[in-house]
């Protein structure tokens, strides 16, 4: 059967991150995406209104039963919300530790105030020695951190057991928009792309997703960080904006489907 | 942009069915998806075993900011769950009768009890004059319309306002499929296809979203129907079976990802 990813992840009704994101690079790269929702929101393309986060135990029973049902071959964690959540679904996994595990770590989209904000931080660096790669934003990885400098940033999230960092660099200034892969803190790979114009809705959830589809399909590591960046820049290239307004939508698959296929 | 389908369905974590169909189904025939979860559910690719509705005051509020935000142009509703969330949703797309609207009666998936169930089929028949086109199996037809005779019941749905029913005959006996289209009460098309062996999860959701995603691209209602019907064929003959027990899984996507396209 095709390689299963197993996500949790928000769901965004607008379509363009979240849930939505996983199942489309995960199905466009020959994947098949099995995605619990983490949270459902109330969000269009411009911002989000308000969510609803899912039980934890609601989450551990979905996990429990596709990771019995099918061959899953890849974790890809997305927006927890909370830190019990965060701290349910890595037990759910614990049985699991075989498998490769993409943690996306989304901090900033979970309101619920500094307190929250700062368990679910914890959540994550505890968890951190049982993910294969994360990938942070460089906002997210200073917030993890707990430092602004971010070559600081990538020594202490590998002291505390993040072995390779795939770290985004679209929030820094600059007309070249540089990602970095550190392989136990080690800079093994330097992705320089011209920026494109306007605000993109999902495109960290979109690389994330292609990460873990190439994981699962049995790539090496950087094969599939590599597979990751093209997949994103060109959903990104091929992006619509609904009436001109608001963030643009990744186009994630490029299938014109034929009848007579 | 590409042309806007808000599907209300409910999540299947497996990815067989719901709203991952509809995501999958969409996108794949050039569309894009705007995905409401009615509900979330625990079940794998043999069962359901438990699940949550949305509130659907929740819905709604989802509704109403992606109806504002993209230029949604068809409107897919599989799993409504409850008779509440029902007539909320289709309050909610009050202001939206412009647009073509594809109904799924889902009723067997939830449970509830049998008055719960009554009440969901009250309210789903009330709604039948707000549909473009409605796409039952035979047990849902029969259900819907109170009578065991089929040719009874799409002439009762059909006189309470179902203008156009796409009834699927994979639940009648025979080697052979047969669906079969009524316009207006008239047998409009008859597609007889060989039956393929085991069982699938999801093709009645492929089978809709497929159907909203022709009507949302601006085909005619037939060709739309003959579309779908191509597309669920396609998707049923490419399916996986997990580790060779439960029910087939639908492959709705075919497109190799080209890293250099």
């Amino acid at each position: 059967m095709r390689p299963v990813t197993l996500c949790f992840s928000g769901l965004d009704p607008s379509g363009g991150a979240g849930l939505q994101a996983d199942i489309e690079s995960i199905s466009a790269l020959g994947g098949h995406a099995a995605v619990i929702a983490t949270a459902l929101t109330v969000q269009d393309s411009q911002r989000v209104y308000d969510f609803q986060l899912t039980a934890p135990e609601f989450m551990r029973e979905q996990a429990l039963r596709v990771l019995a049902d099918l061959p899953v071959a890849c974790i890809k964690l997305g927006m927890l919300g909370s830190a019990a959540a965060a701290r349910t679904v890595f037990e759910s996994l614990h049985a699991f530790r075989h498998l490769p595990v993409v943690l996306d770590p989304v901090l900033s989209a979970n309101s619920g105030g500094n307190l929250a904000q700062q368990d679910l931080r914890d959540a994550l660096l505890a968890a951190l020695p049982l993910t294969t790669i994360i990938t942070p934003n460089s906002v997210e990885a200073r917030l993890l951190a707990g430092c602004d400098d971010l070559t600081e940033a990538v020594a202490r999230l590998t002291e505390v057991g993040a072995e390779n960092i795939w770290l985004k660099g679209g929030h820094e200034p600059g007309d070249q928009l540089i990602n970095r892969l550190y392989c136990k803190g080690e800079l093994m790979l330097r992705s320089s792309l011209p920026r494109l114009e306007g605000e993109f809705h999902g495109s960290g959830c979109t690389l994330a997703a292609a990460l873990a589809a190439g994981l699962a399909s049995g790539m090496p590591l950087l094969a599939a960080v590599e597979q990751s960046q093209h997949f994103v820049t060109a959903a990104l290239t091929k992006a619509d904006r609904p009436r001109n307004q608001g963030q643009w939508l990744p186009r994630r698959i490029h299938s014109v489907w034929n009848a007579n296929s």
